[in-house]
Parts: C-alpha cells; sequence; structure tokens
C-alpha cells in the first residue's frame, strides 16, 4: 500500500473530508497493496527466522558477490549452497570471514554465529561414503541455523550391526536427518528404532535402476515407519532447514 | 477485514483519539483480512466473469442438487461436468431448466442463456468418432459462456483429404479447439493451416503405447507449428473455458 | 535370550563356577538374541511413543477384530485406518467404544482419551473437496495422539485469497500439514507464509497427468519453500503421525 | 498444378475442343497439384501472419546466414532463436541490423518494426531469477510480432504477497504468459486471479525430483484454473507466438 | 469441389464469358475442395486396397450393425475387431454370413472371400498360449485381405528348439509376423534365421515388469535383427495388414 | 529329423550305395531337425530337471484339468500356480490327490513327493503380512521340487530387533529367499547378516509411489549387498524355483 | 558336428561294424553340434541375403579397419554405420575404394555395386531438416542393398499442402520410409495417401516432452493408420535395411 | 558392549554384590551393544566369507590407495572395480602385484590366489562385443574368490546356432552368468537349455528405447524361464559374487 496515499485517506479522514463508509470503500480498493506494506518492515528474516539462501548452482561469481553485499548490510548469516571450489575461492577473497567446505560445496559467513537455541540435538546419519557430500550439507545449514548437530556416518544397512551400535545416540537426538542413496532403506531401519521425526533425503548415488535417486526417493515415501517424511534428491539443505523448523522452540 | 474494527478505527481517526501514523500502524496488521473484505463484494463470477463449474465426478446427487441450490440464488448459468446419465435424470427431475447431453456427460442449467458476445467462431475439430464425448464437452462448454461455436468432427490425419475439405471453416474461425487421441498428430496439421489460436486437448483414446492420452498429449507439445497451446488429457471443459477466455472481447 | 540360558551363566558366575572372562566370552555369543529379551519387557508403545495401527486395506473383519482384541489388552488406543463402513459396523458391533469416521474412513478406540500433550497446535489445511478424507485421516491421527488439532478446508490455490483470509491461523500452529491434489502447489504457498515445519501429503485427486499423485508429490519435493518435508501419496495417518512426532515435547 | 497444362485445358474447352464433362475428369486429375498452385502466391507469412522462424540449435553460423539472406529478400522481421553468444556476434557482422540479447539468446532482425497491433498488453510473468531467459525469449518473441509486452519477474509462491502487489498490471493484460520452473505453481495462482487466458510454459529448472521440468508441466496441466493452457518446457518462443495469435484482432 | 460451380466456369470459358487468366485464378481458389472431389470416385478401398475397418471396442451393437449395413452396400469384405461374443451373436443375427472367431475376437463378413494375390506365404509364428488371440487376430486380418497364411504357436525362446524344428517353414515364408509378450524376444531369434521381413507384435501378457507390453515392446524394438519392424502393443490386426501390405503384388 | 529319411540314408551307406562324404552332405542339410528328434526321448522334466508349470492365471478349468490329465500320465508331480478357491475346488474334485493351499493360491499334486535331495535347507524371510502369499508360493514351490524348507514371516526392518532374533537360522541356510513389499529393504539387511546367496522377491504390496512393486524391485536391485539377485515383482514361484535350481547338487 | 567322428560312424555303418539304429542314436546324440557344420558353408550373406553390418559407434579405427579387412575376403560390400568424420578418414586412407557420406555418418566399401533387383522404388520421406541425417542413413542402406531409391525431405505436417505436392511420387513407391522427430506426426499421413507398407523412423529430434524421440515412436506405434511399422528411435539403418528385405523378390 | 561395564557388572555378580534378577536386567539393557562387541572378533571377511571390495568409481587415487593399504594387512585379496587406466596405473605404482584388466576396469591384488573351491564351473555367457566389459568384470571376479570360470563370448540370439554350438558347455556349468543389453534376450534362451541357476546381467548397450539398460533389466525379469534372477544393470561385479555365493559349498 502506497505510503503517501494511505496518509492521505487518514488525514481525509482526521479532517472530516472523507466520511467513514467512504473511507472504507477506498482501503478496500488498496487491500491487497497493504499485504507489501504490512510485510514491509518485516524482513524475510523474521517472517521465516531465517534469511533466504542463495542457490550457488549456475549464478556467476559477480552475481554471488552482489547479493552476499546486499544481504550482509543487514543479515548475521549468509548461506550460499552448491558452489565449486572455483568460485568459492573469489567469494573468499571478497568476503574474508566467509567459511567454505569443499566436501559439502557451501559457504557460511556469519557476522556473529547465531546462539544454540533448538529444543535439542539434530543428528545427522548417513549410509556410504557417497553419501558425506549431502550430509554435510544437511550439518552446516542445521549449524548455521542455529543448531546443535552431531553425526554418525557410512553406516548403511548392509551391516546393520554397525548402525545398531549407536542406537543411544540416535534415542537422544530431538530429531533426525538419514541421508541415503541407491535402496534408500536406512530411514525406515532408524525411523523403526526412535520415536522422534526423521527426515529422508535420497541422493542420487547409484547406477542403472537407481535412476538418479528415484528409487531411494520413493523407498523412503513407501517407508513402512510413519515418523519419516522425505525432502527431494540430494537436498541435504532443505533437509537441515526442515528439521531446524521443526527444532526451534 | 473485521467491519466493526475498521469502522471504530477510521471513526477514532476521525474524532482525532488516533493518530495517523498509529492508524497506520493497525491498518496494516489488518491488512491481511482487508482482501476477503475487498472481495466480498465482488463474486467469482465477477472476477473471473464465469461462475465456478461443478466437476461432478465422485460427487452424489445429493451434492450436486445442493450446490445447485444455493448457486442458482446468484447465477445465470451452471455448469455440471462428468455426470452420468442415472445421476443426471434425478438432477433433473428437480431442475427441470437443466438440460442433459449424454454424450458430453455434462448439466447446462440457465436462467437465460449468456448473449454471444465473443469476438468471432470457435470451432471444435475432432479426430475419431471416440473423441467426440470430449469435443462435445468443449462445444457445451463455449457455447454456455456466450460463444458462437462450430464443429468439424471424424476428420482425422489418416485421410487428410477429408480435413482439406474444411478448410474456408478452419481459416474462418477466431479460435480452435482440436481435440485427438492416439497419435494426436491433428493439431499440429490444422494449426499449420491457420493463424489464428489453437486449444489441443489430448483424449485417453487408444490402447499400448497411447498410455492414457500421455502419447497424444507429449506429441501435442511437441507441435513442429507454434500457434498451438495444450490442456491436460480429456479437458473438453477446459478447452471451451480456455477458447472462450480468449475469444471474449 | 533365552532366559534360563542366562540365569544359569550367571548362577555359575555367582557360584564361581565361571570365570568372569569366560562368561563374557558366553554372554557375547548370546549377545543378538538378548535383543529380543532386552525389548520384551519394552512394548512398541514405549520405543516408539504408540502402538502400531492397523492398516486395514485387505484385512477381513475377523482379522481387524482379532488384532484389536490383543491390542486391547495392553493399549491405551487403537487406530485402524482404510476400513469402509460395512467392516467398520460389525467391528463397532464387537467394540462398542470404537468411534468410526465415514469420511477419513478410520476407526479410533480409545479406553481413556491421550492428553493433549503436544509443544503447540497442528494445523491440517486442505485444497479442495475431495482432498478431506485424506485431511481428515491426519486430524484423527494427530487427535488421537495427544494434540491439539485445527484444520481449514477448501482453500485451493485458484482463489488465492481465501488462504490469505486465515493467514492468523496458519502462523499460530506448531506444526502444519498441508493436504493438495492436482498440481499440488498449496504447501510451497503455505510454507512460503510460515516458519514452522509443513509435512505436505499429495493426494490422488485428479485425472490425466495427475498420475495419481504423482505430479502432486513431485511438485511438493520440489517446492521452493525449505521448510517442507512430504509423505506418500493419500498418506494422511503418515502426516498425522510425523506431525505427532515433531509435536510432542 | 502446372501452369501450362491448366491453360491448356481451359483454351481446349474455350476452343470447344474438350467438353465440359471431359475437362472437368482431367481437372480432378489434376486436383492435388492444385493446392501448391493456390498457395505459390500466398507466402508463409501471410497464411500464418508471421514469417519462419528460424531455430538456431544445431545450425551453423553458416547455415543460419544463408537462411537469413534468402529471407531478407521478402521478409519484415526474422526470428532466430536458441543462439549463443559466438554465433550471434558473426551473424551480426554479417546483418548489422540484427540485434541479439544474450539472456534470451535470440537474434531479432528487422527492417522496420512491426507496428503495435494487439487487442492489448501481454503480460509476462515469471517465477524465479533462473526462469528469466524463457521469460525473455517469450516478451521478445510477442514484441517482433507486433504486441505491447510488459513483465513482472521473480514473483515465485513461496512468497505470495509479491505477486499480490502486482495484481492492478495482472488484471489489465488482454494474454498473460506465465513461466515456472521446480513446481509450476504460480500458473494457478495467476489465472484463479484474472479472468483473460494464461500461456504457461514450464522451465527446466530445478533438480532431482523437477525431471527436468516434467513436474512444472504436469503440474500446470492439471491447474485447478481453466483459463489455463500449456507448452512445452521451456518453450519462451512457442509461449509468446501464441499470445501474440490470441492478441492480434 | 463443388459440381456446378465447376460446371458454370466450365461453361463461362466455353461460352467465352470467363478469359482463361480469370477462369485460371478461380479454379485455383477451389483447388482445395478439389481434393475431395477428385477422390469421391474412387472408395477408400480403392486407395487403399481394402475397405476402412471397424473397430468394435466401445461400440455398441446398433453402431456396429448400422456401420455393416451401410458398408455392405459397396464392400465384398468387412472385418469388425474386438467383440465379444455377446455382441457378436446379435451381429451374426443380423448378417447370417458374418463368421465369428471367439479367440481373435473378431467378425469378418465376405459376400465374396478375395482371391489369394499375395507374392508368397505369410507366416505368424507365436510365443506362448495366451499370446494366441493377438496371433490369431493377425492370422484372420492377413486372410481377409487375401494372403495365404501358416501359423506356428507356442515356440517360445525358452524351448528354442521347438521353433528349431520348424525352421523350413520360417524360411520359405514371405512375411513373418511374430506375436510374443513378456520378454518379447522371439522377432529377434526369428529374424535372425531368415532374410524376409519379420513383423513383430508385442502383446500385453505378462505382470510386474511386463508393464502390459512395454517391455517385450521395447524389447523388439532393440532387436538385433535389423529386419524387424514392430506395431502397437496386442495389435494384431495392424500386424496382419501391414503384412499384407507387404505380400500383395 | 525324419526317420525314415535317416534310415534310409544309413541303410545305403550301409549297403554302399552312398558314399561318406554324400552321406555327411545329406546328414548336414538334416541337421537342424536332428534337435526334435535327439531329445525326443528326453522330457523336459529330464533336461530341466522338473515338468513344466501351468500358471493358472486366465486358464478355465476346462483347461487346467485338461493339461493336469495328460501330465500325470508321464509326472510325479503337477504345480498350478494362481488359482483360486471355486477354479481350485473343481480341480481337486476331478484329482483328489490335489491339494489347494489357498493362501499361496497354488494347487500341488504329487504321485509321490520327491524325496529331500538338496545340499541345504532353503529359507523363506517376509516382511509384512500382506507378504506372506507370496511368500508361501516361494515355500511350496521349493518343497515340491524337493527341498527343505523353512519359514520367517513377519520381520520388516521397521522393527529391526525382530530380524536379529533370527540371525542363528539366517545363518544357517544354504539359499534365502526374502520376499518385501513397500520400500523393499528387507533383503539388503538379509544379505548383509550372511555369506549365502539371497534371492530377492518384490511384491505389489502398497500405495501410491510403491508403484505395485516397481519401488521394491528397483531397490532391491540397487542393494548395497553383493549376494543378492532379483525376480520379477510377486513372482514366489520363480523365487523358489531359482532358490531349488540352487539348492539342489 | 566333428567331421572326424561324423566321417568315423558313417565309415563304420558302410563297413558293417554299426548298426542302422545304433547309428541313428549317435547321430541324434551329435545333432546340436551339426547345426554348426550345417551352416559352416552358408556365410551369413547367404542365409540373410546381407553381411553383417559394422556398427561403429564405441569401435576404434584399428577395429573397424581389422573387421573390414577380414569381411572384404569374402563379402561385395560392407557398410559401417555412426563413423565421425575424423575415424571415416582413416579408414578411407586404407580403403580407398570406400565412400564416406558425412551426413548420414556411414561409411560404404562395394568391390562391384549390387545389381538394382528389387520389386519397386525405395522412398524415404523426412519432416524437418534436422531429420535429414536419420534419412540420409536409411537412404544409403537401401542402395548399398540393391533397392532404386528416391527421397523427398523437408515436407512437415505443419505444413501439409508441401507433402500433398509429392502425392504421385507417394504413391508410386513400392515401400516407403517415413523418418520424422517432435510429435512424429508425418508416418500417419503418409500412410493415410497410400497402400504401400510404411516403414516409421522416430527420431531423437526436439527437446523437453519429445523426451529423446519416445514421444514420436510412441506416436508412430498409436498411428491410425494401419499399413505402418515402427523401427527403433534414430535407426535409419535398420529401416533401410527392413525396406529392402520387403523390396527384395 | 562396553568391556569395563561387562567386566563389572559379572565381577558384581562373582563378589554376590548383584543378584542374578538384577544383572539380567542390566545385561538386558546392555543387549544392543552386545552385538557389535559380539562381532568385533569376526571380520567381515568371516562373516561374509570375502573381504569388502572397493567401488572404484568417483574415488581418488589417494583415495583408493589409502583403503588398500589398511586391507593388505589382514585381507588374502583386494578387488577395486571401475577403475580407468590412468588411475589403475598410479595403483600398482604402489602395489606392484596388483594386476589390472583393462577391458573390466578392474584392479585384482592378491597375497595369494584363493584356492579354487567351488561345487563346479562358473560359465560366463555374454551377448555382443560391447557386452564383454561387464562380463569379464563377472569372470575376475568369481576367478578371485577362488572358483573355476569359463567364458562364452558374442553368442546373441541373432545368430542363435551359435549358441547351440557351445550346448554341452552351457550344460555341464554348475551356475551360469549370462551377460546381455539391447533386448536382453539371451538369458531365458540359455535358461531355457539347463537346469542350473542363471544369473542375468543387462548392460546399458544399445540406444533409443534401450533406455540405458532398462528394457534388457525387464526382459529378463519377465523371462519366461523360471531358472533365472537377475542383478542391476551393467553390475558385473556383483552377478560373479552372486555367483560364487551359489557355487561355493
Amino acid at each position: 500500500m502506497n505510503h503517501m496515499l494511505l496518509t492521505q485517506i487518514l488525514e481525509s479522514v482526521a479532517g472530516g473530508g472523507l466520511g467513514i463508509e467512504a473511507a472504507k470503500k477506498r482501503l478496500a480498493d488498496l487491500a491487497m497493496e497493504d499485504i507489501d506494506f504490512a510485510h514491509i518492515d518485516h524482513h524475510r528474516s523474521l517472517r521465516k527466522g531465517f534469511p533466504e539462501v542463495i542457490f550457488g548452482e549456475g549464478k556467476s561469481v559477480v552475481q554471488i558477490i552482489g547479493i552476499m553485499e546486499r544481504m550482509q548490510l543487514q543479515e548475521q548469516v549468509i548461506l550460499v549452497t552448491r558452489v565449486d571450489a572455483a568460485k568459492a575461492e573469489q567469494v573468499s577473497a571478497r568476503f574474508p570471514a566467509a567459511r567454505y567446505d569443499a566436501e559439502a560445496r557451501m559457504i557460511v559467513w556469519q557476522s556473529v554465529p547465531l546462539p544454540k537455541t533448538g529444543l535439542g540435538t539434530i543428528l545427522v546419519v548417513s549410509a556410504g561414503t557417497s553419501d558425506i557430500p549431502v550430509a554435510r550439507e544437511a550439518c552446516l545449514t542445521a549449524d548455521a541455523m542455529g543448531n546443535e548437530v552431531k553425526s554418525v556416518f557410512d553406516v548403511g544397512v548392509a551391516g546393520i550391526h554397525r548402525l545398531m551400535a549407536h542406537k543411544p545416540l540416535l534415542e537422544e537426538a530431538r530429531v533426525l536427518i538419514v541421508v541415503a542413496g541407491m535402496e534408500g532403506a536406512l530411514p525406515s531401519v532408524v525411523a523403526g528404532m526412535v520415536k522422534r521425526p526423521v527426515i529422508a533425503v535420497p541422493t542420487s548415488v547409484g547406477y542403472g535402476v537407481s535412476l538418479g535417486g528415484l528409487t531411494a526417493l520413493f523407498g523412503m515415501l513407501s517407508s513402512c515407519s510413519s515418523n519419516v517424511a522425505v525432502v527431494n534428491i540430494d537436498n541435504g539443505f532443505g533437509a537441515g532447514y526442515m528439521a531446524s523448523s521443526i527444532n526451534q522452540a
């Protein structure tokens, strides 16, 4: 809603030049624009609890730096996902405070780290070594959003006793993220062992009928455990974000 | 937006009890609700130019009659799609003015027919005899929405000379709807013969690799003619509605 | 682990007839069986926080009643999902305390309702009228698991202002379940308006390219909002269960 | 139809050497060729209202220049789509009047711009920044075909209030093109706000279950708004062309 | 082309009232219609060598009889495919000369059988007993179209020696039709043994990954033998028709 | 190979009327037919170790009884799969010795049971109660083919400790058949616990993204355990047959 | 069949040392090997009418030359398909008589061209300019196999009158090959105009829902014309081969 | 299970400080951890009969060497699959005893070859020359695991007599691995000729509807022979491993 117009209407009302009913009519006409006005003072980080995240894939270094420069004026934390090492180096040259994680292919810039404010711990579990980049992305995202994060990697279902050995860790977590490719069976098994919510992340790891992660995805959605919900293939960032939204009071 | 609340705010402004800035702040908080209020006087038929249409599939006779009773209080025309003959008979018993088209499986109720107000004629072309129900649904919808409608049925591409014979009819239409199942080639051919927009409707007619209409759909979307856009499989109603939205001034 | 064997080993240790190291060796050999023993006192309802739920589809009345009879000996609540009215009537004849919800096609039996112990409210939002059965299943599940549940039905994206009118309700929920068929766009829009976790439930509502719910599912997984995770098509029960696992302290 | 042959037949008729019936028989035999003859004076730009467009992908610079040289002899406007910057530079060296748009990857050559002759404005709306190239292609095509074109970019459904702010712009357009990737929800929302026709363009933006644009495509075809029709994935050109065919009187 | 109009033009030319050039112009305008005229004396059975075939699925007895009544006035043979026994009985009551084959679910009516005019024999080979209905449909079609037809049934690749025993029969055929469901391997093997063209027909026989015949279809199209071409799933009629078009001189 | 012809050739050789080389030439020409002859004394049950099995689906009672009557003349065991109870009753009336298993929907007729001749035990493991019919089919097939068969049902991965409790049973089996629907994760877990071969059987149990068993199938093929091979969806019979072919010395 | 063994058996028969029946028994045991022997004198080019063709994709220059060297000892013609220009140059250096067609990416080597022996002409029709490489491959294959080949390129269905102009050419062909990508509609239209067999070749030309040629393939298989059979995507060679097998007496 | 804790419990029992029942309760609580302890002395090579295999794809030389260095301390054999020649050279420089097979893209390191201990021979059969790399991977794997391995390559179904010639070899094998791409028909044919188990391996060889091996995979799963089970596309290693698990006593 245009500020000037609104002020003008209200001044007319205050001045008696505009009747109540006529004012109501004019305000109704402006209603749709009001939304934008209503939120103009509430930055996205307020509405959503966290600033927008930069999806680095397909963006140039110039574009990434440009967005970061605008964002750092008013945000305490900036995440850039899916950035390769070459780009990251150039970004780091401009933002020395930015930390790059080569495995997660992610840049985290924080003016000051968010305090750890979650209800409990977020545990990230992954199946094979090739799933680790996605799992790391989930870890870094959840960490940057103000959560305590722990992780257990390489506990695939083909050696189920390795997973069993971590049972206490699984049981004490407030939210679990389980990352797996190929047949994607791990979330079912983990969710069967705990009562807390499990965010399942299929990865594109595999070949042939893995179908770029579709098989893992469908397996997770068909899980016979009920405390499971699923995010897109390779979407470690989304899993970390969702877990944080669950964990934050 | 709650009327009483709005009146109250404006009266406070008028009475001087509420400053301009404070009023702006309170109005902003109410902004979202304003939308609903803003539109409470504008019925959907005003906003969209036509009342909501009843999708009959999966609805009981009681439900259909109930919705029709509410709608006829303020609407001039009511369409019910995908109704079988048994249900239609019961509906007609309650609404004698309702006309049922067995082929299109559609009920049209009009207090008074909409005047024909389109820019030109809508021509509905269909490929095989099995495509006719979908084509009829398109015809009836466009007709009920106030358009002149003509049709040419059974001019599939396997006997291309039959289509050629209707060239003048094709060329004089303002909008064309082309309905076809199986390989779905007809819209490409028709669109290549005219300069007007063609709405293509794939049907689920066929077997084997027809894949319930997906093959016709994909064929139409891959059309080498550019004046073509496509609606969902068997969606004769949608095609008629879209064609009308194009044809109405 | 065989009780007698275990007792015997420990008695030998107590009696000095078996050395510590030898006892450790024998216990290790029994380790795997220990699991079952270890959990024999911990009912599933303790481990998972809720008893197993009976999936009614494909089960006979005799089977359902049989399972319920065993369960009611030790459980406070029993859920049976996907039961048609005919079966439900017979089950109710045997369990007069069982309540059947025809829309959700679900039976809820409670010796005494679980206290409402969640962190906040679970809000169930659905798009079209045909999505209501799935939404109801989510409501009843979450309710039976001890959560405050609210719902807003019929707020599809084709009339976005209807959704806007409910913004405060959306914002105050601790967890949201959003149910939608066809293009499945509603969860994206809702999740963009709140910071809390959204469980998206695709439904099989639609025809043609809806592909039995796959299109809605893929749309939800591709959501440009990050606080969204998804369950299987038509899985209202799973969504309610997952939401409860998030909401319970 | 061979001119000489036709002349000969008619002269025989005129001279009395060929009876009416015999002449009819011979003309019938020539009928098929008549078509070509009939259209030899009607260039494609007359029949279709616009000259053929060059699909640049997979064509060499030599081929593109060759076709353009032939076309510029009789056409006022030439479009080349899907051309990369390197090729475009070489084409521009030969045709200094050709304008290259790097974002849309499109060359527009006009001897003299077509006058703006449409019924109203074509509005191009797009969801994410990655959808802009496709949206730009639609803009340039519609503009080159003689339409007033406006655009609103970056109004995805995850921040629905941004879209709301542009409601007046949406409502005043004669035709709308809505471009979106990922879940492809934007066309449904936009179409629900206006009564004019919406051409939806799915893009291949996304990963995992976006399936190269299929998810957005299917979502758009399943739209619960009826004034929507869809073109192929990434087909900005086709959308612009179709919108123009709707908008031109 | 309108006869009267044509006569009128020619008479004007004959009478000198219309100049050659003006007549050419008017004839050109009529060109498209000429096509239809040109073919009005050439029935489809002349152009295509065989009258149109009635696809019985989804047609009522009344419709089938109606079409047959019109056709028998000028055709020597009428085929109706995909007719169940109940319908067939009623059709036979009206057309005593019609022969119904229950296995092929096909009606053949012949005023007088077409003479056997093919270049050689058409051999129909099928894999399993469940493929026989499709194979029979191919046999009857080819036979009715005037070809010598032989058949070898139940020679699937899991007992390859059974096929080998028929090698001379395979080698002497002019055209082969090979019908198979499940893995669809038989056409590859047969085509590897002969030099004549093989028409492969996938059937929907099978379950699970047979995918309603898609697996057999794709297997046949991927055949490592080159003298193979494929028709739609279960399309025995099409295979017989295609084989006849090959075999007829 | 034609007996008379062969005899004739050899007699000519014996009689000196046909030289060695000429005889070799003629025999070569007959070679292909020899195959059939060569195997005429070797019944399929000898070549393959077991007589052909009757796939009951789509066969009438008359057909089934007919085949059984022919087979019982020379076979000791006859299996009929996928037979419903109504048909089975009629078959049993004719063959009183035939045993029908309602769960497996299978008829087993044995003149005298095959002796148990396998190298070890075949263990059939299944995940959910709905998978039991397929698992039973595997059990009965393997049993009828002369193997010791054990089974453990209802040990799905969502309660992994139930599976663990059966570790000794798993380890002592010579071959394992693992049956699972939904996400199909059980074979991976089981195969990770043993060194023996595991035959995985996906079932069509599930809904939504279970895709009629494709998700379980693909999950099993993507298994991170290497001692796993897979059969078609719901193919309990095939799994039992394959396991027997492995287990028989 | 081992020569020595055969000789030995026959000599024993000739010498009276082996009775007729015993000899028959021993020959039967050798039967399977006889096949190979039987065919050792019949080269593939005799059995199949044409030598094996070299699929160049994935083969090194060394491999291609090696195979060609062996083949040229006994064959009159050698085809190598899918060879890029670089490899072709090296092959030509070794075989100066080899002709390389850059468009078809094919090498043809002939000691002496096969005489033109077909029943009639093979006509290759193609839709768009991008389909020409596949069409050329078909032309060259059919030509090398001893057929008269004609071609009509660039007659897509979006300008159907171009196709009409070639009607006489279509009607005089003995076999037609129709090549098309995108919606793949051309074969239906062509087959509707002629009575001869049409081999349809889908190409991978297109984007989005063209699905790499699957849409064209399915469209062709769903053709409403019956004198059509289809080969694999981009398989110009196979189409030429199949057409030749039809055309050769 | 924590050693110290266990010792402590048992010492308390031994010392009388802990009663039998209390000790049982505490041991139960520790049960899950027992698993790991129980197996800590059993290396994977003991449990599974063979050490873990290194999947080389996507691993760096440094990573491969690192894993090999750890493994060679306690294993007699190390396999690395999917390694290209460049990496292999570097690995060989570090492990001179490692043998690289360029065709199978596999490294085999053995301190001392495993003795040949299988029940019989494993025969690897492959269809086309392009399938050989996958077949070789199966051969090398089975060989390294202590099996006699034989192979027959290039016996595709399009020249079925080549396969027939090897019938004795097929019949004498204890386990068969059949590798095929394209239509994947070979396993059906082979399995029909023998009674032993056949492991079918689809390859990604082919184009168009081969769908990267899915067509071959589905064909093999739909096999009409019952002694067939299937592994993932191109998974020669898995087939060799599975065959060995069958063949080892």
